[in-house]
């Protein structure tokens, strides 16, 4: 049966258990000429997918990120921003004329939009070949070991996974903030027209955590909040961005 | 007649010319809930979008972007980073609490990519209700202006814009990197062995750009990198942000 994009895209939940089989090159080829059909800013296409099938290097990552599902699915894409290979497009004399602009918090924008694009592209094309996704942000819990492992030059950086494949679960969908507080029209909406609609997705969010059949909880999206940012985490990204000569601040 | 999702993905190109036709209100409410249902990092949904229909605001932002189909348009919206929503759900307490953690560049991250995760699915759902869109990088020109204009408080960032439409061209579709420059397995692969391959997208966009029946010219992948990162632009987009709160680099 075949979904229109709208229907795959509302279908979506994140799959964080997968059966034990792995995708054909077919399906690979097929969800990477996806990702890279994404727009991309002035046609610089800054990012480099890394697929991930060494077992050993499979491990390493599942451990870094705290995840078994990075380690037992159908395939394993790494998403990295890239500069590296526009910089080396050059002679040594344009290689110098283009260090300040590559070094920039803007090129730091083009290069994490682009890969971004192009994996959300790739994670529908996924969705519509009946595979599951989940996106792997804990990647970056510890960046220098992705790094390595994966052997990215001055100006790769690693900015999240994604684990590919057959579903062995079918979790529910995770609800969304209201649109009210999404989406605005013509200007910023005071946080104060926002907060009515918070507290009433609050209450749903509650309902939601204590009936779910598997860790069901007493929470809402203002507490889980509030706890996460309480205690800052990856705080050597930024330092690790500056060492590879990415996102420098303008002096 | 109904397009899969990959099908919708493999037909992209972006609209540059728009007929004057404005878009209904079922057709936002349908693209920015598709925008919603994209994964979000850690559940924050760390992005605000804002639809532009006052006029003058859209001249105004068609003006920094130098670009007329930023005004002439079927629906404009502008997709911001944002951690003030976040940052209010506090008490002055848990908000000094969370001010490491939100100003730091792995939170940056977490907006960004939060932030182009959902407007890659409001393009794909624009272009199977048959419309066609176009990505605005062009708004950080003067991220300044478009933050006043908007309206955006601390920690809401304008990352780009995206004009929606009914299309009134039918652009070729530009070629991509070759897949072996794109994706690579396990490693990243040297320079050196992606450039064969660039050479050769080289040649074809060479022909592309002497054939193509508009702005034909003599030129190539690799010239318009250097050429383009050459001139540094935008170099107040780090100040920007750091002024925001946001992004700031560990001591």
């Amino acid at each position: 049966m075949s979904h229109s994009a709208i229907q795959t895209i509302m279908n979506h939940r994140s799959i964080r258990k997968f059966k034990d089989k792995k995708l054909t090159e077919e399906q690979i080829q097929t969800i990477v000429e996806a990702a890279q059909m994404a727009s991309t800013s002035s046609y610089v296409m800054a990012y480099t997918i890394i697929g991930v099938t060494d077992e050993r290097i499979k491990e390493k990552l599942a451990a870094i990120s705290g995840q078994t599902y990075v380690q037992n699915n159908g395939h394993l894409f790494v998403f990295c921003g890239d500069l590296h290979r526009t910089e080396q497009l050059g002679s040594q004399e344009d290689r110098e004329q283009m260090q300040q602009s590559l070094a920039s918090p803007e090129q730091f924008i083009v290069m994490t939009v682009d890969a971004a694009l192009a994996s959300q592209n790739a994670a529908i094309a996924a969705e519509d070949l009946g595979l599951g996704i989940c996106y792997l942000g804990s990647l970056r819990n510890d960046v220098y070991q992705v790094s390595e492992l994966l052997q990215l030059p001055e100006r790769v950086v690693p900015l999240f996974g994604m684990a590919v494949g057959y579903p062995d679960h079918e979790p529910e969908q995770k609800p969304r903030l209201p649109i009210d507080v999404i989406y605005h029209e013509n200007h910023y909406q005071p946080f104060e027209h926002q907060l009515p609609f918070i507290k009433d997705f609050d209450k749903k969010l509650h309902s939601y955590y204590e009936k779910r059949k598997q860790n069901n909880r007493n929470d809402n999206w203002s507490k889980q909040m509030i706890r996460k940012f309480s205690t800052p985490t990856r705080m050597d990204v930024g330092t690790f961005l500056h060492e590879k000569n990415i996102n420098n601040q303008a002096d």
